[in-house]
């Protein structure tokens, strides 16, 4: 597996993968890879004839309080694990690269940029849509592959190809879990033994609102009521928002349908940490609603990375233990 | 040559042609072509093995006070101009094509947006800069043909393509001038008679500088206040900005230099209208200074248009009648 570091190395080898006749497949990451980076990458593997794996950890989508320089950067493992999935590059660039000197220019996408995880973390996602900008101009790729659980980046990302003429698909990978419900998230490692306990309660309250709906009961009222109360029972949670969604605008609903998002995310102890589950009529109904949706094949020939046992793949969010 | 009216056609051109392993060459217009643009659709000639034009009137770069709807616009006639001009294809979109259903998207160069014409033109540079990213992704030119006279523009987009990590080269021509000076735009048919003759004291505001400079005067303050004198002579004329500027990042500097770019605005009656040059302390020395400036090459073999035989070519804007 090759490691390219700069925009024109990497749009030579996409060019070359097109004159083979190859579908360019991207999977955009920060590092600090984990098993659900990993069934991106699987995804891509399947979709695409030729893989990038991105690993960038992008300054300018991290708040001025937050964790840019903290947060976890494991590049050989990350090579080991994107390899074993399948990649055949990874593109680790630096930031000057990504930035060059006297860069200013960036990509807005007003609106969805200032809903859920955008109201909590101003600007965050002014500095999403720049870089995923900058790696599909480089690569062109035909596909590029993010997962559900950060959902409000897709739904920003998709208006953003859309808008800007990009001949890029959007694939969505669901939520990997822990076995114990925790989705994955590099900002896990941050956790302490109590805090990990209690950011059980993001999982559950996922599972509460889907219980729910599957009653029959839909109403946004309902739904959020009753997973805030799982999260108020924790002391350390503090919530940042509680939504039901249209998962395309991000703007609230009154009454939840196939297809609608609802996502949590909260504050455990100091780390910020976000869930959330898409509902369905019927697993056959919710592929309808959301056919860029990438379903996680098995058996998975192609992987040879020894993954968590128990690390399994839930394509609604909603069959955790 | 072909008329093509989506991004997907036009990227489908693009990738035909790289196939066949020629450079792309771009020429974003605003359509209303005249000798000006012709002067770029044949640099793209002889640059790059396949030219594509786009005629797009761009609404977002328009304010709402703005001549959007009155904006000339002679689309069988541009297509016979660039078809003469050497042109393969005419990319020629509705503005649902760029900008779909719900767009929001769009790309800031902040600084640069705000200075010169961005100044007096407040979301102009907004709108320009996302249309070309628009194109320049459709497209992915290796090179991209833009005249000297929307010098600021130039500018903001050569930082933009650096930013965004586009490989397109940004080739600038020369201003094209009527044989009495007077620059010519598509806004020109806007101009009374009487308007058209006070608006030679554009053209001849910028021979004013060029002479003090070549005079070896070279500060800010001679320059801009000779300018001045000459636009103020004009009753109808109405002085937006005489500026000396870094021609990189628009700022305003003390003395000029080879490369600064000394440039005018004014409003003549109710039309406005720019013109600018960019200093040179030698023809060769211009060229060093400004080594993406592409020069028009005489005679024209290539050329079968019948140009007004009076419009000549001037490559630093200083040899005008």
């Amino acid at each position: 597996m090759e490691i390219l570091r700069t925009c024109a190395d990497l749009r030579a080898w996409s060019h070359e993968q097109r004159g083979l006749g190859k579908v360019v497949g991207l999977v955009p990451t920060m590092g600090a890879l984990h098993a659900g980076h990993a069934s991106l990458i699987r995804a891509a593997r399947r979709g695409a004839g030729a893989v990038a794996v991105s690993l960038f950890v992008n300054p300018t989508q991290f708040g001025p309080s937050e964790d840019f320089a903290r947060y976890p950067r494991s590049f050989e493992a990350d090579c080991v694990l994107a390899a074993a999935a399948g990649a055949d590059v990874v593109f680790a660039p630096s930031v000057e690269e990504m930035y060059p000197a006297g860069a200013v220019t960036f990509v807005e996408v007003p609106g969805l940029s200032d809903r859920l995880d955008g109201k909590s973390r101003p600007g965050h996602f002014r500095g999403v849509a720049s870089v995923v900008t900058k790696l599909l101009i480089a690569t062109e790729a035909d596909r590029a592959y993010f997962g559900q659980k950060d959902a409000a980046q897709v739904a920003l990302l998709r208006r953003l190809v859309a808008d800007l003429r990009f001949a890029t698909e959007i694939v969505v990978c669901p939520i990997v879990r822990e076995p114990d419900g925790l989705a994955l998230s590099s900002r896990n490692v941050y956790l302490s033994l109590s805090e990990r306990q209690q950011a059980l309660a993001m999982s559950r309250a996922v599972r509460k609102a889907e219980a729910i709906f599957a009653a029959g009961d839909h109403s946004a009222e309902s739904l959020i009521s009753a997973a805030r109360q799982v999260l108020l029972a924790e002391p350390d949670l503090r919530i940042d928002y509680v939504e039901l969604v249209d998962w395309g605008t991000l703007l609230p609903i009154e009454a939840a349908h196939s297809g609608a998002l609802f996502a949590v995310a909260a504050w455990v102890g100091p780390t910020r940490l976000i869930d959330n589950t898409v509902f369905a009529y019927s697993p056959d109904e919710e592929i309808t609603a959301a056919p860029w949706i990438a379903e996680e094949a098995t058996p998975e020939p192609q992987c040879a990375l020894h993954l968590p046992s128990a690390v399994h793949f839930d394509r609604a969010g909603s069959n955790s233990p």
